[in-house]
């Protein structure tokens, strides 16, 4: 590359980063790589027996599981630090680092707790499938509990108000899931979705407990205009619902009733009624045979 | 962190664990890492042109080719013997070791069947997608050929009765294009899946030869009763039939004839003739035009 | 294993890579390690603060830039010559290298302009996401960003017809984000996909500036005979523009006026005037209450 055509280059590019600086050499965010560490972490303490490299010894477990409590909390707290430092540039780095620790203790005290609730939502996996075997298969290999597993990690540090990092975790699951759970939904106990590729659960949506959700689900909002930014846009669904694939509910209005059934392909944007199925009336089909059978 | 603190947590983790030791230390199932890399090692056997590191040498070739086979051989007969020990655990260990190579001698056999099932798989898709180039970019980069490569494998291996493998193996494929067949599903020659993402294939379906899918496309089951577990529950699908983007096939007793087309978003739980056109009549639409021109 | 045994399926397996060379030991494509390390090269141009391992000192961040463009010059033009030598077995590699230079090089007096229209992308995304908390999320986790960052880099690739590179690149970034859009589809500025599961936006699409496209959004071809190769086959959607999720729109000839809205899960074949609001009639849904009271 000749010398010239490169200095030009180079130069325009810098002019661009010195005009934008947020787009230049700012952020200073913490990288993808520590997020998706920590998340490997906390699955390791939530089950040791599929995450951990190899198996515990009675001896010994004690302190290997102290040892990885003490290795999340340096690093979580880290993370926090700089996503937070990056959020409030004003702050200074004692008060930084301080909220930091404040948030990863409590994190790390609310561990038993997710474990608790993920094994919940396993069984219900377990349950709802007929095609699951046993529980090893759905907490290995079924998106939809990979989904939820962080998800319940990225709300409980949304619900601290911890900038960024829930976001770039729930993004990592989308990623590797089709899975679109906003961190700052809010979800019950014992929650399933199946096959899940192309499921939508927005910002603010509230589901109750013992909900089945199906491939394709979308639990959206009915605007999205910007200043619309932290009201609730996104549905309600209570307790023992079921929606399945392809359905859409819309608007922060609406309600889905305890024990309603959302048939496939449904579109809603008004409330259900507890214990209604609705299902679309089947659009009528056309049939053209064939002038002369198939070859 | 405060020891006292740290102390706890471990308590309650630790009580956890054993309370439901499924989701504590237990398993000992293959490890996800291994059962990528056989998939890594049987697709640089398949072709070794696109997976293999550097091209064979004419003079060492045969060499090459033996020496790999023999690794997966190894590879795969350990994979298999721990899932099969997992599932079987009053199973011995000398019984174990010759149900999981036995398997494998009978997998490496298939191997030359399996590629040449894939060679005509490739060509489908090269002749169902106006915009494929050439067979080597359907090979490299078609998630549909990517996803049908796993599901032969892992559908052989579910039909020698491999528990939990074949379906991570699914799940990992799943993952990578969004494209979700169980690995029950049986599939004829030349499937040609185009985008494919958000596609579902339920364990029972069944499906001829010269089928071709888009994305969005399910075929599922009408009930999800753990009842049904082993029944057939998802549809057949005969020759040449077409299935257009986002339907919907539902039911163990829907049969769509040889020959059939359905149209994009159709919605069937019933079955329909060889050689029959089912398209949507369309829904009406609401044209609203605007009250002044849009600026 | 047994050495007759190993005898026969080398045998049978190297037979095969000889009936058909394409699948067997040819390709020497580029490796799609290689193509992936240049994406995150030139993301790291375009974005030295997210995609940097570390900031940049301002003394000497001009080497840091120019040594940059230099390994991506270099690593580029070698990949670009394998895909082009490849595809043109009789051109001298003289011609070949020369061909991939000037195309690297015409690349890379571009970035600049790149990154001024993937400036714009982020800003549309956070101004049509009430969501979105700043610039530095969108461009770190917005599924539909990162797509539209490969789809610019391959666009610009394809129009230089350089071979299997570009649908390399898509498909990586279709894997990532569930977003497959074809090298070919002309973009204008300011697009914003958001969520971006299930879309899929066909080769000779052509979308104006200041649309926006939700997730599960299918812009595609109305037939799929290869003697279509080449022709205009999928719609054109004009500025301004906003297609909400599950929308399908197909036909060469299809024409979305500007400022039209299109409505979830509508269904479009043919065109729709300018400014022009297009739902669907809501179809009749069959509420079902129940007997007795769910329990």
């Amino acid at each position: 590359m000749d010398e010239q055509r490169l200095d030009r280059v180079v130069d325009q590019l810098m002019a661009s980063y010195d005009e934008d600086r947020r787009l230049g050499e700012v952020p200073g965010l913490p990288p993808q790589e520590a997020i998706v560490a920590v998340i490997e972490q906390m699955r390791r303490l939530l089950f040791p027996g599929y995450y951990a490299a190899d198996t515990l010894p009675a001896a010994s477990r004690r302190y290997r599981v102290g040892t990885w409590i003490c290795q999340l909390y340096t690093d979580l707290a880290r993370i926090l630090a700089r996503a937070i430092a990056h959020a409030e540039p004003a702050a200074g780095p004692d008060a930084v680092r301080k909220r930091a620790r404040d948030i990863t203790g409590r994190f790390i005290d609310g561990l038993p707790g997710v474990r608790a609730c993920l094994r919940q939502d396993a069984e219900a996996a377990l349950e709802g499938d007929p095609a699951a075997r046993n529980i090893e298969e759905v907490v290995l290999t079924y998106p939809g509990f990979e989904a939820i597993t962080v998800h319940r990690i990225a709300h409980w540090l949304h619900d601290e108000r911890v900038p960024y990092v829930p976001r770039a975790m729930s993004e990592w699951a989308h990623a590797r899931t089709g899975i679109d759970i906003h961190p700052g939904a809010r979800i019950g106990r014992r929650f399933f979705i199946d096959h899940g590729t192309g499921v939508v659960i927005g910002e603010t949506t509230d589901i109750g407990d013992d909900v089945k959700i199906y491939q394709g689900v979308t639990l959206g909002a009915l605007s999205v205009s910007r200043s619309l930014a932290g009201a609730k846009r996104h549905p309600t669904i209570e307790d023992r619902v079921v929606i399945y694939a392809g359905a859409t509910v819309l608007g922060g209005q609406t309600v889905i009733g305890r024990g309603a059934v959302i048939g496939g392909n449904v579109w809603l944007t008004t409330s259900v009624a507890p214990a209604t199925t609705v299902i679309e009336s089947p659009p009528t089909l056309d049939f053209r045979e064939p002038a002369t059978p198939a070859d």
